[in-house]
């Protein structure tokens, strides 16, 4: 069983960016942990960051028949991108959404999402553990599809 | 560590209720397996379900002193409480709002949330497993914060 | 076959409360008129009035298994309440949305329903006759259910 | 006691058109279930049917000083015409609001109605019933006036 | 095989009327192009113009069993007509939607159409090449469903 | 010199009609008063009043070439018809739009105009005496482009 | 019987000022035909510009029992003066409100005016006209209350 | 001369609830200093507090025949409760509607307020002082209107 | 201690301007009323009116180190000024916003206010005595802040 | 003759992606389709597709000077994209926006186009026709300019 | 070659007002530098504040025929007044709109400007230097202009 | 002290793209004319180009630790991109924010900018020029910053 993990804009900036929003932890860091727990669950995951729209579109049809599920933080483009949101219904992989920082407390354009309507189930506000929490919720899906 | 699971209304029907939305698991099951993730944490759980949101800022305002952190599921008051928002604020606890079925693929009134602003962060649409993923944000940061 | 009449708030007051608006019937007179016209029609009415959204709530869940169809007078429930609405699609038994004055006159707020989409059809503006042309709906799409 | 009963565009073809929405009772259906019961209730009723706004209007007009009252199924125009308002506002003639689906469950553009607020009240979703308690309602109102 | 072409309010005026906008083409001439476009592709046309709302729903419903297929150009009452709409939908026959000008460079309240969502396609902005295009659209939508 | 006199829906009432927001005074005496005042300032007018949103198109399409401008109340169509623009669009005649009643005091529907754009200038809430200033207006207008 | 001519900001600049939108009259040439029409109608007229909103209420209280009507071209003040409004409103004295442009053409602000629900009537889009055809209307709306 | 002085939710947490915003005094403090104040004015006053809607609701109808007028801070129900609102109208007690913080400096739904239009008029900003200055407007009301 | 009252646009015609609404006392009888309670209270007014908005702006500019606070009734200018909201920000001196009428009754753009989010708190709807409440108000909010 | 065309994100994925929706057509049976027609019209297509609007953005870019029109799917980048928006502003070609779904009866943020206003015309929800209608409709275009 | 240098309301307070936003430059600090910079460019400014929205209109009319451009800080009236818009446009002058702070950081009412459209161009946030470019940026306009 | 100066999409067409909206200058010749004030200055700059939304991220990504501050150009992306907007203000670098044209007199969807919020001002309407004083601007605010 294996899982794609994708990181939207700006998030290779983890670390350094706002941490008073985002928290100290770097991307390579949370990629370590979501790798501790993917060992933990018995599944394998890839990550993959980019800055750049349709390279996460890429990445999402490349996925087809090799990966059984998506977690997706799309960050800035989870309000902007349909190309992103067109990506994820035509692979029809279950795909989870992660946010780090709790959108709902931040500039209203954050409050809507084109991706949500498209993922699984949203997780929002949990700092790295939003990605941790994603993977379990994930995994929980694809088991319980695969009985 | 104490916490409160608080169910909004309608919620008592879960399992007879529009299984097609929310799923065969009743509220007891749910609960039951709230008990049993809590006791593998190390977290003892209080649930309380009612219909009515003046019940509810009750409950909410009784746990202040009583318990460490808040797992809520508004349901429909989600969308038209300022009271349980208040409430909230006022406790001035964490808390995490959970939903059983995903929001955004459903009416537009409920792609709103009045308690989303005021809480960690929210866990929407994985069914019960919501709870328990839940749960496990709301030990993480009481953990946190105690360290 | 049983109905349940559900008055919600202030319709306790009906008499009383601006009868430039709402006529002089009590709210006991039109129990009275529907259960003469109930027998006629064979059948028998509960009837239930509350102040409390929650109330409501938990009076519409008890009528499962219980009776065969609601005519509800949500009144200002009417704009307000998801937990009503959801109350309503939880049981599954055919409404019947009954209401004393013709809302389209009156404050915008009072133009937008949400119980409308999830009853079988309204009756608006007739003053107590409301309730009766509301009864004999309910029964006329009971009987033809039951066919 | 004269009752004018005016059916507005595409309800002609009513059993044939989307039967899954409007039924399988045809116009001429509901125009005799409505004799039978005027009859039973010692009115007359007199019958029209156009596809054109305009048509519509002079049948209204030219009911002035010839009925007691209107039924009117303005369909489509209920969303769009403020010359079949002006009318019903001129004549001065109560008149009773019908539709055979409920307009709530619909699309948005059906949800609001340029008649409502120039009708005693509306009966909204029972099918051919819908027409025979907007009957019941005006004779009621007439009844009431004239005593 | 036959398909009915409407033409909507004011079509009568081409060739004179704003020629800027729409070409100097006439009426009669685009019918002149369309038969021998229809004689080319082996099907027949019956073309009919009215600036009446009404007369256009019954042109439509007087189609049924008749044609195989409408094109229709709406022009004033597509961004108006609701009824023209629902005869669309009444009549269960495979429309396409014709505009002789680009309406998106147009006054706002002529970007939305209630015709649109009830036909199979819309050609916009080709003068009378609209026409010419949505006869090939239609014909080949018939053959296919021919198969 | 000839001027054509558009009269919209409903105000073939006119003195029965609400005399409260219309006034007393018939569309013969309307027309009377006008024809008076057009021989005072030797021109000709034709009037024409019509409940049909097609036939007032027709109307506006028929005096090409034979009117010099256009006197129009358009009544409840100037809210609602785009096909009457176009038509005053696309006979490009100098029209003036004319009022009886402030529709800026009455619904909020009342306050937008499809027609407004198109025509020269507007009168609006002089009861009759809106038409007798629009003579003069549009009368001025002619024999200023005539020099 | 006096009349108040109120002109509003920058129009004394007119003859100067965007001709091809407002012409090359001058205020003075404009006064100068009032004062003409006025004598000819056996009325006084008062006239008076200025760029300040309070001046421009300041000259509307003054009016009280001074003058008889008024004629106002509140221009920029029409779409954002409430003082301006509640002046008009608080002497009750019938008022004109005249435009030279056609407002319905220009910005979407323009559109709306605080103005014009508390005159009787408005005249827009005659040019200097406006002015002349809003004279003639009050006092025909001063005569008949006259009488 | 009896005064109703009803407490919305949550404010019986005042003192400890976020004293940022609503300072230190509790509900008994307020409570404390209004029976002083009512005394000073010769009037008496009680004084209840709900978190449920339903109760406030009951307790508004229950004040009829026994009280001379509301002091009503309806916390978050103010934005939300229709169903107060109308319970204030029906009753016909003259009523006074009092905040502690300026609600136009806080979050964009607390600038609306069901129950203002059904007010007399309303105290905001003031602290524990709305309630006093609510209670002298209150008894200013009903000495003028005992005169 | 020396507080400022600022009347805004219209209220020097208070006692003959639509006493409907506005009541019979003039501005004298308010500032008189005023007065008597300052010098009860121990503090000392300075009153000032004006219909222009610039000139309200200079007052409050004067203000500064002249004196304690401010009242400010902004009438028609508490819809539309940014520049008084502006100036009451700059000399950082504690206001409170009075008005006579209950503008939550009347037109919506009276809703909304530019002052009240910079204003220490609002009393709305009470008549001569709103001002004097604001006076108590104010002398509270000054006594406590010298303490 | 040369014409571009640009098939927008997710496209490479037609066939496999939603066939529902789009049909089983592969991109590459749509280009050879499309390579047929024009081999029949006598001129060459060029066709690229790309999942990001920067590589769409370049390659209307170098269309300039080497070919003469472009056929376009913007697929999700039509109701996001400024920057295509400009880019076929900027190169002005003619261009021709084709869509293989309705988008009209899908999701209401696929309603609006950034790019229709600035195309010569759309063909919309023909399937894989679409762009064969758009090829006839572009050769018209040119062949009419070359004339 | 001279420059009109126009200061909307409250910025006679610059450097005593708000210095946390505005900086504490004075009004005089900023003509001084304003003179330093205008001599090492070679041309002449003149400096005019005002808090009333008439004196900036009638400041702009006069500066006709006698200035080459115009600097504005509009302030408050940004948002608010068509009248200095307006006149902006009549005076036919090069117009430059500066502001201290930036704008779209503050209240969404700051967001949009009247005079942004007929100004040649906007400088925005960068304390007294907005001046100081606003300068440059319309001695670099009239230079070109001059060629 | 190195300046990065960043390009958005269309913007190498300068001087070719609708040079009545753009001038002819080209992207050579801008970076030309900004080299020279840089020298003047004082200061190095770099410079970038790029259609594509991701290339710019990166590239404010890249600038962090090697430029003091940003001029940036977003073109098309002020008005869609929020990953530009995150990537600024990640980077904590101050920026300017210019734009050729003067977009408050173009498309309303030109009106609202995703990255003016975080830029320290905005510079709209000179031309090339625009650049120049944004570099000088942000000369100024590094110069200050450093002191």
């Amino acid at each position: 069983m294996k899982i794609l993990v994708l990181h939207g804009p700006n998030l290779n900036l983890l670390g350094t960016r706002e941490p008073g929003i985002y928290g100290s932890a770097t991307l390579a860091d949370i990629d370590g942990e979501l790798e501790k727990l993917a060992a933990e669950l018995g599944v394998a995951i890839d990550s993959f960051q980019s800055n750049s729209e349709g390279a996460l579109v890429d990445a999402i049809q490349n996925a087809m028949g090799k990966v059984n599920g998506i977690i997706i933080n799309p960050a800035a483009y989870t309000h902007t991108s349909v190309a992103i949101r067109d990506a994820l219904t035509a692979v029809s992989l279950p795909a989870v959404e992660v946010h780090l920082s709790n959108i709902h407390t931040r500039e209203s354009f954050r409050h809507t999402s084109f991706t949500s309507p498209v993922t699984v189930g949203q997780i929002i506000g949990f700092g790295p553990d939003s990605y941790l929490l994603g993977l379990r919720a994930l995994v929980g899906i694809l088991r319980r599809r695969a009985q």
